[in-house]
């Protein structure tokens, strides 16, 4: 199988590129750069895909800013919530259809390389607020994907039953490099440790009984 | 109705702005660099919209060009073929999954400005060819749209059982400016008159028996 990797540079993301991998599936990567509030993530994308010796693409479309106004991560007239994902003010966080986006340019390069399959590492926790990682999104998509070009390519997310928590288990005997992974949605020096994800980020290492290697704000 | 146009600069698009800007729809249009071969089509697009006093957002994403080999539209190493669309030699100025990235930016537009719908200007004479012009692509793609977010964004398709020759008379009742937009898959100075899409051009303007006001390059 030939797979492209939608790569943030996050956790999940990173896990699934290191799982892939040491199955010896052919795998690229691809991350994008939309113009988000900061690029940390960008470069850890960039460093594990050279530690894997995995051909990585990072692509610039910082141009797509000002169709994505009014989130929080593309906006700086938004300030970034704090706390939990089930609170309201996290749908601020939400790009106008990120998802769409970063699937329709990886099944570009699924089609011009011949690979098999889009992997990306939606999994059982991220639903609640953000309407493009729902299933019935994902199935209409995939299917429109299969009829893209004559050449079908598949979209696959093998952590969709797995929580953030089984994810870091998974990651940690696969020997990912979790200090070289990013998820803070402010982009400062350290993990702000409040934002939705640094929040969520927390919990998962908290229930995998397992230490964060990133560093936070606070303690 | 709120509209996001997609418009390429070509005649089919221009003929669909004229005509719900004339309905007096709010319409906004978005076009988009994506590394193709040549931008003679974008400068139509951005003199047709200060003419019709269209808001218009041109879109560079010319990154993506690496995502997009094999195709003679966005790879210098393979040439434009000539001849009619029906040939197989057609096939290769497919985008790979072109469709879907215009119709995400055009969804993440419409989402962030809480637009009603995409407009875009398939007709139908255009699936022959395209994998991504298939009615079955557009409805899956239509219905993942809706999906993507709260706010839901329809895609509609005015000129989807016209064909190019009607288009073109609509587009005389209209008074759209021919002159002002670009058809040529080669981008010199004059339309060549013998590729795919200047073959069709011309085609359609002899049916509609009206005279077509862009010079070519033989006769």
């Amino acid at each position: 199988m030939k797979y492209i990797v939608v790569l943030s540079g996050g956790m999940d993301s990173a896990t699934l590129l290191y799982d892939l991998a040491q199955q010896r599936a052919a795998v690229r990567a691809l991350s994008v750069d939309y113009g988000q509030r900061h690029v940390r993530e960008l470069g850890c994308a960039q460093l594990l895909c050279s530690l894997l010796g995995v051909e990585h693409r990072l692509v610039d479309l910082a141009g797509l800013r000002p169709l994505l106004a009014g989130s929080s991560q593309t906006d700086d007239t938004v300030a970034v919530p704090e706390g939990h994902y089930a609170e309201e003010s996290m749908k601020l966080t939400i790009v106008p259809n990120r998802n769409m986006i970063l699937l329709a340019l990886a099944g570009a390069w699924a089609i011009s390389t011949k690979s098999d399959a889009i992997a990306y590492a939606a999994h059982a926790g991220d639903h609640a607020v953000y309407p493009d990682c729902r299933e019935k999104f994902v199935s209409a998509l995939a299917q429109a994907l299969h009829l893209a070009d004559w050449h079908s390519v598949a979209i696959v997310r093998p952590y969709i039953s797995l929580t953030k928590a089984d994810i870091v288990r998974r990651g940690i005997t696969l020997g990912v490099p979790y200090q070289h992974t990013w998820s803070c949605y402010k982009g400062g020096a350290v993990h702000c440790g409040k934002c939705g994800t640094c929040t969520e980020r927390r919990e998962a290492f908290e229930l995998a009984g397992s230490k964060d290697p990133v560093l936070y704000e606070e303690g």
